[in-house]
């Protein structure tokens, strides 16, 4: 299995990428190409001891800066390395890419060249979350800021798969994002979803409110990709200003220190706890093909879980089963509506 | 200056509401009004050394539960302590009205018998966030969830005079809540609202992002009402998890135990500034009166400081400048849109 990582992509690009795909290729049995600049590669690899290990190195002459806009990618950048990267998996030349490069040019790249898949209508990218119960998925984070209720109906069905498949939860719990637990709570979009969850066969439990989202009661908590960046970046946001405001404190007097020092532990396991790169970067489902799109401060090791992410999801066959479960659910709440009483 | 305060709304009401009164009334100069169950009521104050205190009550002989719909308060509970306190308003026996009760009653009781003021169109409910560089202003955070672009830029006025009169900020910092800072970045809705608050004589800076919420760059953050509710209720969620995950590691080892003793003077200073009986509720902009709605968690001294709130409100005239400048700037508005070029 050939799995495509860009190689130029990332705010330490290439060596945490290179890094990555060296610890991938070592311990998790795929084909890695790195696609990128041909010179800039070979000089970080030659920094690893990489001999014999399944990697190899895919030439791309441009490269997309962080802040560049989409559309100028599609316009300009055919030859820049996520644009290559993702022309390989269009081509089956490797089964997924992934980049830890500007969002909006991977999104971009992932519809543009392999597409969304037959019956999906908005891809959505998937998140990890910790909670105090383990690990929820947040769907949509970004990829659609204008949403229909069927799309947040299909982000529920893809995150569910992906729960059940890669985070390994049999029966996934799927809570709406909304602002009061009763069913009649929320804005238009979500009301109407939740009648659509409601008559489907997902394990849906209703509406969750923002301060549900981190006790994981519900595995897949499903929204529009507005809320979901600004849940997400705000999230990101308190924890570094808690920490910022407690390491003020902290070297404020000795006896803090003396105790940071005895509590240090505690916090690296809380800080391993929150961590992106302990978790696989986060999928874009739906579009025909694996896309992965990881935090643009990707370490090594988050590469190299994201490699084991985009692994686990071709070999369980998750676009397959997205594919089947969106046609079955679309028929079951069709012919719902059909049957149901005329007022 | 009399304020009325709603006794029976509150996880523990009337003991914090008349604890937050007799402080009020020794501390700021104010007349409070007790609304509610007269007995009760009498009970709690003998419990406190409230002998010449400027302090009344005034019997309602229902109260509102928690998770009443806002609905069957309008039709079924007009004796209730919060209406009643929110009528001593309406017939200006008292300035302000306060409630640390069910949430939408406080509103729909404020939106039904005090109504909106003059020219605006939706009123919203400002909250204060504790940030890196001191308090910001995040409105709507749950007064309106589905919102027009002119709903958003009024929030933008009326969160700058708060922030101006009531923070003492001489010329607030608006942030629009959105998913990028460039300006092009958003949905519909804050695409709009964005040209808006560039267009106004308001200290514009831009979208803010999620993850710039607490940094405090920006004094006012505005957005709709559910989106304000669910970045509310995720902050305060990921606070609780984040200090339940700490605790949990903090009591697994000797060493940590006495790191936290060591570290507990830093703990509490930061507890304090995150802590909601510091700011003093959250006012319902835009009603004609005061109306200020406090955590169901308020403790006496949470009530206390929405006292002051209330009080400077209105010696500020937080209102007539919310009318003159909303008067003001819609002007400003549309005579820029009359004289735009035609395209």
């Amino acid at each position: 299995m050939k799995i495509a990582l860009d190689a130029m992509g990332g705010d330490d690009a290439p060596a945490a990428i290179v890094e990555g795909a060296v610890l991938a290729a070592r311990e998790l049995d795929v084909e890695i190409i790195l696609v990128g600049d041909e010179k800039e590669i070979q000089k970080e690899l030659s920094r690893h001891p990489a001999q014999g290990l399944p990697l190899s190195i895919h030439h791309a002459s441009q490269r997309v800066a962080m802040h560049e806009s989409p559309s100028s990618v599609i316009r300009k950048k055919r030859d820049s390395s996520i644009w290559i990267a993702t022309e390989l998996v269009q081509k089956s030349q490797a089964v997924a890419v992934i980049s830890a490069g500007n969002t909006g040019a991977s999104m971009a790249t992932a519809l543009f060249i392999l597409g969304p898949m037959t019956g999906v209508e908005r891809p959505a990218i998937a998140t990890s979350l910790p909670t105090l119960k383990g690990t929820s998925i947040l769907i949509d984070v970004g990829a659609n800021v204008d949403c229909k209720p069927q799309h947040l109906f299909q982000f529920a069905i893809m995150g569910s798969i992906y729960a059940k498949e890669i985070l390994g939860i049999p029966e996934p719990k799927v809570g709406l994002l909304s602002i009061g637990e009763e069913d009649t709570k929320g804005n238009e979009l979500t009301k109407e979803v939740f009648k659509m969850l409601k008559a489907s066969s997902l394990r849906f439990i209703g509406n969750v409110e923002g301060r549900d989202v981190y006790t994981g009661g519900a595995d897949v908590i499903v929204c529009d990709g507005f809320i979901g960046n600004v849940a997400l970046k705000i999230s990101e946001g308190l924890s570094d200003a808690i920490g910022q405001f407690l390491k003020k404190e902290i070297t404020a007097s000795p006896f803090a220190k003396l105790g940071y020092f005895l509590l240090k532990p505690a916090f690296s396991r809380f800080r391993k706890k929150v961590d992106y790169a302990e978790y696989g970067g986060a999928p874009l489902l739906g579009v025909d093909g694996i896309s992965i799109i990881c935090h643009g401060r990707s370490s090594g090791k988050a590469i190299k879980n994201a490699v084991r992410v985009a692994k686990e999801s071709h070999i369980r066959g998750v676009n397959r089963l997205i594919k089947e479960q969106i046609e079955a659910q679309m028929e079951l709440t069709s012919s719902k509506e059909e049957g149901s009483p005329r007022g």
